[in-house]
């Protein structure tokens, strides 16, 4: 068995181009290495890679992090910029030996080092929406609610799981400001043995409860990855509620080592993507039942073509 | 009730500050903070704030975190430089809305504009260290194993918890380099339900088993401070093993809601300082035992005078 899944629809061309990989019997790590750098390349997604909106300063800093499964390795960046595919660092640095997680000017040395490819990530298209949002926010800024981490989880046919993250992080957000996408057990998490887990939403709520390394967690305790996504996400938006008053956006998506998948959210409107070795790639719309369970059915055509319609639109400013 | 523990004998001077403070009625965050500052300011304490050895570009690179148990609250920054007290801008990062972890340049423009004190953190001892050790190391560099972050767990009368980091992270790291300190759920966790935890070791594996988490989740599920502690340790440690061939240094106290503590370790040579209600301000040492227990005893008079010795000797290089 193989497969993928991922937050989001717009990781969908990303699985389609992994889930081809895996049935010709590539690795996890690389297949899904493919899949975030699509959705990284594509210039109108505006929350990873390139196309990605800038920090406060009109800056766009990146994150992403990789875990491989079989050995544990894992590896991150946080705060990097102006290089195209953050996700082919962060799995490097899940081969070094120590330092991997690097930051900043650190990790950008280090990328240029191994000769990543160098590209200017801020496009005009995010500048016009960094100009809408200064406008609109002339008092006080305040981080945007479209934080769209892309993050997946890959089953191979031998047996490995990978998960892996990337993202621009919150819009508007202070420089140096690094969510739960680049820390393993937060944003991602996996285990050959069980299965992998990863989380999009609000980072600084998310990283308060382990999120992905709960799932998994779960899932290792008998629970079906559906089980131990709703379990993690209701037991931290409660809990976040108690505490703070609040809880910010929690999403996740889980596939265990048979290919059995799971997804849970407190919002409405998530999206995630997925195929495996039974099923074709396909995106689901997920809704958050008053029981706290969630439910999901496939999108619609009308549903995709409006998804979009809205990506591709020009920016009113 | 009240108590603190600490990673390390380095943490004594700052643990007995912080034990006046909680009788005197201080708060949890307060007292943890005040003992974090202690440590981070002695000169002779190579791994932590002022007097840390460099990274291999011979630059004082810090990582710092904090959380509050009562509201989740997190705050942590990483890969700071010429800043005096990493944890009180950790902590204070803790208090804003979003934007809790901050790292390289963002978090020096986030504590310069908060006005935290501004130094030079590398001094002639350390640059002594990294003359030495570059010439020991003509050919590769490789991370030093005293990486000796000082962690702690704090409770107050009023039965918050609060646990903090604060280090220079390996030796001869390289420039951007996190370890586990700074990231919630692996550095450290507290949860007032519950207790807190707090980690030292190689942080590149202490964070694949999101080690601080997993033992407060331990607590949580009923065991004592020590057998969560031994447990949690064990299992990675045994996982490490299994899928890697070798686990990196694993280190770690913990504190429940009641003051009651624990400790374990893989390594020979650990030791922990702790102070309650009921103890004074005591250093104990750690033995791991063939069965994997661990057991602990209060340092002789002649243990620590050598302790202390041995950290202010001259540098020979």
């Amino acid at each position: 068995m193989h497969g993928i899944i991922a937050t989001w629809r717009m990781a969908k061309e990303g699985i389609e181009l992994a889930e081809g990989l895996l049935k010709d019997g590539e690795t996890s790590g690389k297949a899904i290495e493919a899949a975030i750098r699509a959705v990284e390349d594509f210039p109108y997604y505006k929350s990873v890679g390139y196309g990605g909106l800038p920090n406060e300063e009109q800056v766009v800093e990146l994150d992403a992090g990789y875990m491989d499964g079989d050995t544990m390795s894992v590896g991150a960046i946080g705060a990097i910029k102006d290089f195209a595919n953050p996700i082919s660092i962060a799995k490097k640095l899940s081969e070094e030996k120590v330092n991997n997680v690097l930051v900043g000017a650190g990790a950008e040395k280090y990328a240029h080092e191994f000769k990543f490819e160098e590209k200017e990530m801020l496009t005009d298209r995010a500048k016009a929406f960094y100009r809408k949002k200064k406008k609109e926010l002339s008092q006080e800024l305040k981080p945007y609610d479209g934080h769209d981490t892309v993050g997946m989880v890959c089953l191979d046919n031998s047996g490995t799981v990978t998960a892996a993250t990337s993202t621009s992080g919150l819009f508007m957000k202070r420089s140096g400001r690094v969510g739960d996408s680049p820390i393993v057990g937060s944003g991602f998490y996996a285990d050959s043995e069980v299965g992998g887990a990863t989380a999009t939403g609000l980072g600084e709520d998310l990283m308060k409860g382990c999120i992905s390394y709960e799932i998994v967690r779960l899932m290792k305790e008998g629970l079906t990855p559906q089980e131990a996504c709703e379990k993690a996400v209701n037991d931290l938006d409660k809990k976040l509620k108690e505490k703070r008053g609040a809880a910010g956006d929690l999403s996740v998506v889980a596939m265990n080592n048979k290919g059995e998948f799971g997804c849970a959210t407190n919002i409405a409107g998530f999206s995630f993507s997925v195929a495996t070795e039974e099923l074709e790639p396909t995106v689901y719309l997920v809704t958050r039942q008053e029981d706290g369970h969630c439910t999901f059915e496939v999108a619609s055509q009308e549903w995709l073509e409006e998804y979009m319609r809205v990506r591709m639109a020009p920016v009113e400013e």
